[in-house]
């Protein structure tokens, strides 16, 4: 949900572990590249050299589903009952729509996704039309503490948000993690609000 | 930038002055209607009847260019050097985009934006695939002051959210705000962080 959350332990998510049970649907039989969110060239050289042996950093694609992609994303916050459409039909609304920067870190050795953040990107008119990066639900999961991986992601974040243009990033973190964000190079600048709505059914898509 | 900021002042721009002098460009010549940038069934009557008479809240259309929509947001935080065709690029942008609802009030009287709001929809995996919407860049003109159009922009602004399921809204403020965005039904969760760059060439649109 927030931007900072780091996992306090590994829940196990009933739920999502049926999706996954069922991810023979969404593997790629014919022996073709999935597709990923975006374009893998935006992914730094910088940060990938900086992993542990046999880890990868790159975007999100449709294979994820079966590579614990929502395990880790539940030691975040409540992911709830995400079938392997759902989770498809997301994947293709984030494409069309081109401002979701899903990236993700896999241990290759264990085929599983370990850690994952997104960049929103948010167009303005202000400042030029300006374009400005959200950085939202960062995970790293509880077994990989030590390996500097929420250090990369923000970085790689980054690197997205500078090379497709934005002016700055901005993301929204509790007092406790302030610290860790001074680190990767963000400063506090405001105070986040919010309010939550009582569920209803969307009347429109629009 | 910040989706706080009140105008503390009408500062001419001199850059948005000479753009809307060239307004004429964007002028509807054969009597069509200018485009929306969404669903005016979006707008809630509720709010809409809340407002002064002769004061109406729609979606932005094409022809704010002309009715001083700049010279609004200049009251917010930087504009800049934004052409009628830099606008009407980043108006394609968003309209191809689907995620960016820009509200404005406009004084009919004067054919002129009194206040702009946004609300940015935000998709995710987390939450059953859930929707949040992110409140930008509120600004109401220094002329318009004891009129509620802030909370009646807020209050439009939380409808579309709902109306399109999101499960909550959040926003940035200064400490100075809290107290009209409590007014309006928010709570301060947490803090705001922020990193500018320096300015560079984007490399891909991507």
């Amino acid at each position: 949900m927030l931007a900072n959350k780091k996992p306090t332990a590994a829940p196990e998510n009933p739920a999502v572990q049926d999706a996954c049970d069922g991810l023979a649907q969404l593997k790629v039989t014919n022996g073709s590249t999935p597709r990923a969110l975006f374009s893998a060239d935006l992914v730094s050289e910088e940060v990938r050299q900086l992993l542990p042996t046999n880890y990868t950093i790159r975007p999100l694609n449709e294979s994820d589903y079966a590579k614990g992609f929502l395990d880790c994303l539940a030691q975040l916050t409540v992911v709830g009952d995400v079938s392997v459409e759902l989770f498809k039909e997301t994947f293709e609304a984030m494409l069309q729509q081109k401002s979701n920067y899903v990236v993700v870190i896999e241990d290759l050795d264990r085929s599983q996704v370990v850690a994952a953040g997104t960049l929103v990107l948010e167009r303005k008119f202000i400042r030029g039309c300006g374009k400005i990066g959200h950085i939202e639900d960062i995970v790293v999961s509880s077994t990989e503490r030590g390996k500097r991986l929420g250090i990369h992601m923000i970085q790689q974040l980054k690197h997205i948000a500078r090379e497709i243009g934005c002016y700055k990033v901005i993301l929204n973190c509790a007092e406790k993690n302030i610290a860790f964000y001074e680190k990767c190079g963000l400063v506090v600048k405001d105070v986040q609000m919010t309010e939550y709505f009582t569920p209803s059914v969307p009347k429109t898509s629009l």
